[in-house]
């Protein structure tokens, strides 16, 4: 998006820059690093505290803290489970609005494999119909590919 | 991915969870909020530091530092130029990795128009040859569309 026009011309988009932003929306709900990982186990299918908790490293009372935060934005619903002879249980599982970040995760870790991790990364999101590879892309509303320096941000 | 083989029964996967995460590596590269506000202004086309501070209404120690550190994990890039009859200034530009974020912050964008602004965020982005509003979607990588369900995650 090089060349486009420019907000400091576009009072409309400048002024945008400061309210509604969705992007900074986004950012602000998806919290912190924490938080973001916890989705990503969930979106790995890890759904019980004591696992996530042992796959991330984290405390009990910082897993307790963001779990509650992303139930409450919306994005993960505790449903309750109990194993034979134990305590009922929560489960953690993405709603809908939690799964729609997908598209931010999975470009997340695609540039982390390139410019973190040197064009490697350790995990391949794997599309099961097909086996291929998948990852995220910019297209158009009907399909075609897009260019970074094809694409002009406009005020609604 | 809600119901693929997780990572608790998958020791390869469990350990990745902790080493080498792109997720972890690329949140940690965007650094902050203001940041990621950064990376957008320069998306948007707008170089120059007083724009960008005008815009966004970041103080000019923050600013600094923010830019400062873009330019050092190499996604911004400085480059003087100079107005006529005024001192040389820097203009700040993505380098190629930071054009790379480009899906990250579409990805932000499109969650935060659907699920902050509800389904009408503020801005467009527009596909300058056909007109057409841009998205990211999850392809495979000889282009067939992908759903979440349908994403395994694999220890490479």
């Amino acid at each position: 998006m090089s060349d486009t026009p420019n907000p400091a011309n576009d009072p409309d988009l400048a002024r945008l820059s400061l309210e509604h932003c969705s992007i900074a929306g986004a950012l602000d709900a998806l919290g912190d690093e924490w938080s973001v990982l916890v989705l990503r186990e969930l979106f790995y299918g890890v759904r019980r505290f004591n696992e996530i908790q042992e796959d991330l490293a984290i405390s009990r009372s910082v897993l307790t803290e963001r779990l509650a935060r992303l139930v409450e934005i919306g994005v993960v619903r505790a449903s309750p489970y109990r194993e034979p002879g134990q305590r009922e249980r929560n489960e953690y599982r993405l709603t809908r609005a939690g799964v729609e970040l997908l598209p931010v995760m999975v470009a997340l870790m695609q540039w982390g494999d390139q410019h973190v991790n040197g064009g490697h990364g350790p995990v391949i999101l794997q599309h099961r119909p097909t086996g291929e590879p998948v990852q995220v892309e910019l297209r158009t509303t009907s399909g075609l590919p897009v260019q970074a320096n094809e694409i002009v941000p406009r005020a609604r």
